[in-house]
């Protein structure tokens, strides 16, 4: 057996992997059955039509074999015309649009099919987590840069406080930087970036030839008056850019997984050759009922019954609900601009939380744990969101997903408040 | 935009790779539209009870959000269940099990997460056509060792006339092999290994400490007295083989792109190293839907109601038939012991065919074609089978699927004496 242990371990490449905080953070709620704010999907049924598109599918014969590699026909058609609207240009279904196993497939095969050993990749933090591995199982160099709070004296701070030094920024790039992954809106801060930090980004990208990755999951989850900029639009970004988007998002379906990227031919080329050599193609049924479901859409893009309307406005009570509990209770939390998360400081609670009864590393790792194990509410710890350099800057965080019940997000503020309460006795 | 195409190339590893045979004969049967034996899945609905189960599933608002990364829990379990019982041990669902994006990433994540830099993997030939480019993506060296008939006078040639040469299988094994990869029912041939063949690859793994990766995405195809052994079951190869399988296959509904491999823990950790960082976690509505198939059949065990008994008997009779139609077409068909694919030597009917029409390297490319434009009956060249230096090999033969309608096998047999009868006036 020590044989057999020591051949079969890890490629190289793959050395000082570990499972993700999801798969403890699971576990832990499976153990401990807290309230679970952590994983960000709904804990409600998705809209109605979207699943009655899946049972129309199911109930006929014909779309239950393989399909295209690149993309079902109907959906990349779908796709194209949607953001053909709007990002105003003509997307090519065929060559410009790909569908994948989740937006976490698009940004594998767009990060595994550019980057090359010894390329640069720019990450901006806090980040959706996969997106370091990734760069380092291609090879590529992660160069880190946060988003700092202008402002943490505010009793209501907002993701739009934190922002980018640009100087530092400018700094990161050079002639090995091949990529620069943007999240917006940002998954965990919420913050939508504005056109005035879009465009300094952009034209970084332009003066150096950097590749733009930009993953807009959250793109219909905007809270007025932010507004989603796509970057892709932006002068001379379409040529350098791959738009990364999740129907399981979109469309409060995160089971679903399915995902897509889009940019140029040539740069869409690349994950098709990653997707060609990893999964060859995706689900049938599942394509064929979102292909269903962006058609309706389509008919009433822009109009108040639009999902892509209405579910902002389905969440911002939830978020100025839990925004309030939350302040309430004694954090410090940070009103998201867009997504569906929201990061809060506890530190103003360190007093009654036990660190010792935990030993990770991080802090808030200690505290999420303690309070799942002790209050009974989970949240998932920010420093996952950060590079092994910057973790400190999201020790003092927790993260909460606000895309539940309200009758959920009540009982988060009761146990806050009970336990509060006893505190107090 | 030429520094662009400069910069934005492929990475070096994936140098030389090019769209797979399936992208170009896809759009040659989109521009002909020929009757297409071409592409491996049933041109007819799939069991009721399977697309029914789609249904239930999507009639209801619990399965529609994020699962379990490694596979979702009613499908792992349901899958232990089934291969505890056919393998005579008890599988750990959670620890030994993992679901994927179709067989196809089932494969790749075990490629991927075993073979490391300059590693050797053994591929006997021919094989499914990604097998070469995963190991290569990985770093690995490929060995090639072809299937080879004993006797070629036979009018009707078996699959089972196809043999590995014992001396040259053995010579490949060496301190630098990391895993052999074994297919049976193999694609395209439909070789299915016998016990001694097992065995002795079986010897050369446990004596040379070499991973048996056994893609048997078949294994519920095979035509009496032919029976599928699992290698998995040989003393001393549970600890080195993941076993690898498809709902796609099994099912008769390719489009759902359900995969899975099982084996012991540790091997199996490399694999959800993998898939974490690169899709994280499957389709949800699709595993659900997947685990009751499986409870379903897992009651029906080997009576003969069960798909996994029907199955083979409904392909056997059109097994039958395209033998014979080709044989009578003047083709040499090699009858499969098991899958769904037959082989067939097409050159007594070169004088017929205008090789000189198309400008392929390969002849079995260019007979391909040409049949597909001018008779209209497409199939696939098998040199995509074989490894670069071993092209010649498939380079007489076409590949034929028969889990096609009987009017359409029966279309294929009239396209075939129409264009006979016209010859011979
Ligand atoms: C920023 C971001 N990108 C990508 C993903 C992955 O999306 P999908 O579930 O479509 O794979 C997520 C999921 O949480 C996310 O938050
Ligand atoms: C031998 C073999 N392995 C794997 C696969 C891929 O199966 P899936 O469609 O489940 O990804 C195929 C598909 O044709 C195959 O023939």
């Amino acid at each position: 057996m020590a044989e057999i242990q020591q051949k079969f371990g890890l490629p190289k490449r793959y050395e000082g992997s570990e499972p993700s905080v999801w798969v403890e953070y699971i576990q832990l709620a499976l153990d401990y059955k807290p309230l679970n704010l952590g994983q960000g999907f709904p804990d409600y049924p998705p809209p109605k039509y979207v699943t009655d598109a899946l049972l129309e599918v199911a109930k006929g014969t014909k779309h239950h074999q393989y399909t295209r590699d690149f993309g079902h026909p109907r959906l990349v058609e779908a796709l194209a015309k949607l953001y053909s609207k709007l990002i105003g240009r003509d997307i090519d279904s065929r060559r410009e649009v790909m569908t994948t196993l989740g937006a976490y497939e698009a940004l594998y095969a767009t990060i595994t099919g550019h980057v090359d050993q010894g390329d640069e990749v720019i990450i901006i933090e806090p980040f959706f987590d996969c997106y370091e591995p990734m760069v380092r199982y291609a090879g590529g160099v992660p160069r880190f840069i946060a988003l700092k709070p202008k402002n943490t004296e505010a009793k209501f701070l907002s993701s739009g406080d934190f922002v980018l030094d640009k100087a530092e920024l400018e700094g990161l790039f050079n002639t090995k930087t091949k990529a620069i992954i943007l999240n917006t809106p940002n998954n965990p801060l919420g913050k939508v970036f504005t056109l005035e930090e879009l465009t300094f980004i952009a034209d970084l990208c332009k003066k150096h030839n950097v590749l733009c990755i930009s993953d807009e999951v959250y793109e219909w989850m905007v809270y007025k008056p932010n507004e989603h900029i796509r970057i892709v639009t932006l002068p001379g970004m379409w040529e350098r850019t791959i738009t990364i988007g999740s129907a399981g998002k979109t469309f409060s379906v995160t089971g679903w997984k399915l995902g897509w990227a889009y940019g140029p031919a040539n740069l869409m080329y690349n994950l098709l050759m990653v997707h060609q050599n990893s999964v060859y193609t995706g689900c049938t049924p599942i394509q064929e009922a979102t292909a269903r479901a962006f058609e309706k859409e389509l008919e009433r893009l822009g109009s108040d019954e639009s999902y892509f309307v209405s579910i902002s406005k389905e969440l911002e009570p939830k978020r100025a609900f839990v925004a309030k509990f939350l302040q309430e209770a004694g954090f410090k939390p940070i009103i998201p601009e867009g997504g569906y998360f929201m990061m809060a400081d506890w530190t103003p609670l360190e007093s009654l939380v036990d660190l010792n009864a935990e030993t990770d590393k991080y802090k808030d790792y200690r505290f999420t744990k303690w309070m799942t194990k002790n209050i009974g509410l989970q949240g998932i710890p920010p420093s996952v969101f950060y590079s092994e350099e910057h973790k400190s800057l999201g020790e003092n965080f927790v993260r909460y997903c606000f895309i539940k019940e309200d009758k959920n997000l009540q009982a988060a503020a009761d146990i806050l408040n009970k336990w509060k309460s006893e505190k107090k006795q």
